[in-house]
């Protein structure tokens, strides 16, 4: 890598935690040249503008989702690629990056009344999440390991509100309880997923 | 209403309109004064700081919830209060002063990793809130209309999750079928609780 590749990745890496922290809109330009030591006009640089180095985070937590999150799980099929899915989400929210919290979701807070291109990259990818959600689960009742009824927006939307669920109890009202919760609660979409209702 | 109580409550206000829109931090002091035609320090005479005025407009925002929200829903029982509740919250979310979100939800991003009395008075409207959901539950439990063995806690956290998979989705990805996803969800978590599972 050359150094002025370095220098990029090390940018990224120190506004992606600064970000996951107080979000996209809290990235400090200041703050970021005085960590890795320099100037604001050497870090711009790399980025000419606030905008394109909060695109280049987005794109960077982007690839990690999918490393960490996406990855182990298209291996397996039907309730097992769901589950694993699952269970991957909710340590993804739990870890951000030691904050505790979810990139996307914050971010989703921030730009979801903010038109521009930093939107237009985080519904892209939201949509994409729920696209593999939903071809993970049309493919299971396919296959007969879900009824052939089941509705795969549904069970999206559903899969998507208890990891909102884990994240609010978690992080505002610091709940125990939240990863039990958010568990058990999967179970149950799993079971109706699987059974008539 | 004394005039010192009325200019009080337009800042109040228009204070909330803001918070709604970009979240408790987002109050402008300065964008305030100049709406409401009023100096800075004629505004700050009626609120010592900004956290006073996030505290007081979080206050606003409890009583409003209380008013359009769970008032009509306390009356009814079982499933009717829950339903009640259920679309009532959809419809706060939904209406959010015109911009379309649910104040608690903004504040909970911004202030779940920010202690002081704002957090504290957020965390505690919450819990209050999931309160009240719990008990529904559990007197319907008690009371025949859910299965004895019905978990308020987990179901409170489920409608909790439908609620803001409804908000994300409607904000967000500009999702025409959210509604009726959240619906179609509380249906299914309304079956769960009456059907053995």
């Amino acid at each position: 890598m050359s150094r002025g590749a370095a220098t990029r990745e090390a940018i990224i890496e120190e506004a992606l935690s600064q970000a996951v922290a107080i979000g996209l809109e809290g990235i400090s330009v200041g703050v970021l040249a005085a960590n890795l030591n320099l100037s604001k006009s050497g870090l711009f640089a790399h980025f000419k503008s606030k905008e394109a180095l909060q695109l280049a985070v987005l794109e960077a937590a982007i690839d990690r989702f999918q490393a960490h999150v996406v990855a182990p799980a298209v291996k397996l099929r039907g309730a097992a690629a769901l589950a694993k899915l699952f269970s991957g989400y909710l340590d993804w929210i739990k870890a951000g990056a030691g904050a505790g919290g979810c990139l996307f979701v914050t971010a989703a807070q921030e730009f979801d009344d903010r038109p521009g291109p930093v939107r237009d990259r985080l519904v892209e990818s939201q949509r994409q999440w729920r696209a593999l959600l939903n071809q993970v689960v049309g493919d299971a009742s396919t296959a007969g390991a879900f009824r052939k009824d089941a509705d795969p927006d549904l069970a999206t939307f559903e899969f998507i509100g208890l990891a909102l669920a884990y994240q609010h109890a978690m992080k505002l009202l610091e709940d125990r309880r939240a990863r039990t919760h958010a568990e058990r609660g999967f179970e149950r979409l799993l079971l109706n997923l699987r059974a008539g209702s």
